[in-house]
């Protein structure tokens, strides 16, 4: 099959630029030091890749994301790195034995909801200073010791320091020690082997976990190039134009349903500016000089990679105009 | 099944408000005269609710909407109010008399996709002011004349006047007028019974359209309250408080993958301000005094309706805390 030959709106993935992007991670975070984060590319198939190039413990960040690399075969260590109430459906691929899990708690409600629905292992998850899931680090020794008394084995601590993954190069590092110095400090009181945190913003900056939790940097997008320069853009939206004013505008026919928007509009690559994106259109002012003919095709590059991939059924990975695989985002829901 | 009973994030629909909705509509614009767009909804469940409220003839966004329209049986009249050069898609369902068929074309080449993928009705669509689609309102007698010479029926005009929906009331019919006269003078020159146009946002505006297209309406969104304050909010994304720093805030179980953003944070109703939104949570502030609870359901208002109900597998219909139906948002997809 060729790219050109497929549908559009399409999720175009570069096999050489992702291949890269894999490898300059695992050079820095082999095997099990990375816990690779599903949340970000929502693909079994994507997962596979990554287990084959020694990273065989996952993050999910949803229940249906768990049950899905379970099912998938990919269960030999998932971590739900976020809070639910919701494990119930856990249960039985726990009681089987189909998966190896461990969830985030960061309350009595979570540790209970872990407790009834029979996952065996927790990670505490500590606020380090991003204003979202985790308990104060203060309260860490005390939910482990209430975990414990409900029968579940406490693996360690998990801190996500998001809200540092945009600082600048210099003033990074240092805010990101004092970030996992309260989670050291937590895990200290709560025990367990594991320190678990980080992101593709904190790849390089972050020494002081045992694992880091990372996905975008796969697939890489607009928002994250400045904060993780070492990784490439792999994933394009493959658009057809399907309308032209001459001299003035042209309109692709990809929109606010194959983009995730928050972080802005996506980067429509040679063509010209994005002007704006409608529910199944992007508006781009045509560069000066531009050849481009109604009926060509475009790659545009997504602002923010997880809500993008999340919107399409499938993901292609390409070399130049060869579609070498086809992965299902069989990941996507609740 | 009830409400409560549901996982998260789940969309709701209120029956009251939804069907005060399409009374609203049908009143001003009964029948055939309304054309709702499918886009908005993405759901043959919903739409056979609006058939049998009267309005039979549908516009749609993709040709994989014509396609789930044309096999559910609401296959009438569907226009593609869209450029599109992968019509052969059609071409089956025309051909085995499955569906009544328009396109829209606006260039050469999608004339040219409409005749040889046999789509036998095309609408000429103008540009009236939104930088998007449409050919030059000088331009279109003489496409029309193109299409008839492939043998193609010009069923008349469609224009979309989305730059002015969220014009302030008192300037809105002014301009409505001065856009749809650029319309109405391509209708002289291109023949035909049909002048399609508007949008929830023109709905009580626009009076010199034969049919206007809208899907907002029934379902709403924050972005719209303002513009088209006749309707009300009937889609709520279901949520649970996930995790709580008290005296501080929360976190919701929703986050961008089940919001559209591009119109700004959703409405988190009654418990506090939205903060901010990550992947799979809202960060909310805690409103003075709030007793909201790790577990407790929270209903949030989206943004933007269409690109929200986009990101969902169903809706669901429900009056308080009874799911009533459940529907299949099965138009997702291109």
């Amino acid at each position: 099959m060729k790219v050109h030959d497929l549908p559009t709106p399409s999720l175009l993935v570069d096999v050489h630029a992702f291949d890269r992007n894999v490898a300059t991670m695992a050079k820095r975070w082999p095997e099990l030091r990375l816990r690779p984060h599903v949340k970000a590319f929502k693909s079994t198939a994507l997962a596979t890749r990554l287990a084959e190039a020694g990273h065989r413990a996952f993050c999910c960040a949803t229940v249906r994301e768990v049950m899905g690399m379970a099912a998938a075969g990919l269960g030999d260590d998932l971590l739900l790195a976020n809070e639910s109430l919701d494990l119930g459906r856990l249960t039985s691929i726990v009681e089987n034995g189909v998966a190896r899990i461990t969830v985030a708690v960061d309350s009595p409600e979570t540790i209970a909801a872990a407790a009834s629905a029979h996952v065996p292992e927790v990670l505490i998850d500590v606020n380090v200073g991003l204003p979202r899931g985790g308990c104060a680090p203060s309260d860490a020794g005390r939910l482990a010791d209430q975990a414990r008394s409900r029968g579940l084995t406490v693996r360690g601590v998990m801190g996500y320091e998001g809200h540092l993954m945009r600082e600048p190069g210099d003033t990074k590092a240092d805010l990101v020690q004092r970030s996992m110095a309260l989670l050291l400090a937590a895990a200290e009181s709560v025990g367990g082997e594991v320190v678990s945190g980080g992101g593709t913003g904190t790849w390089d900056t972050n020494t002081w976990i045992t694992e880091l939790q990372a996905g975008s940097y796969c697939l890489m997008d607009t928002e994250y190039t400045d904060h993780a320069p070492d990784f490439e853009h792999a994933l394009f939206v493959n658009t057809t134009v399907i309308s032209l004013t001459p001299g003035k505008w042209g309109v692709l026919d990809a929109g606010l349903k194959a983009f995730g928007m928050d972080h802005g509009d996506p980067r429509v690559l040679d063509v010209g500016d994005c002007w704006f994106v409608s529910d199944e259109h992007i508006t781009f002012g045509l560069a000066e000089g531009s050849t481009v003919a109604v009926g060509e095709r475009v790659r545009v590059i997504p602002a923010h990679v997880d809500p993008t991939v999340s919107q399409h059924e499938r993901l292609h990975l390409v070399d130049d105009d060869e579609v070498l695989e086809v992965w299902d985002v069989d990941l996507r829901g609740w």
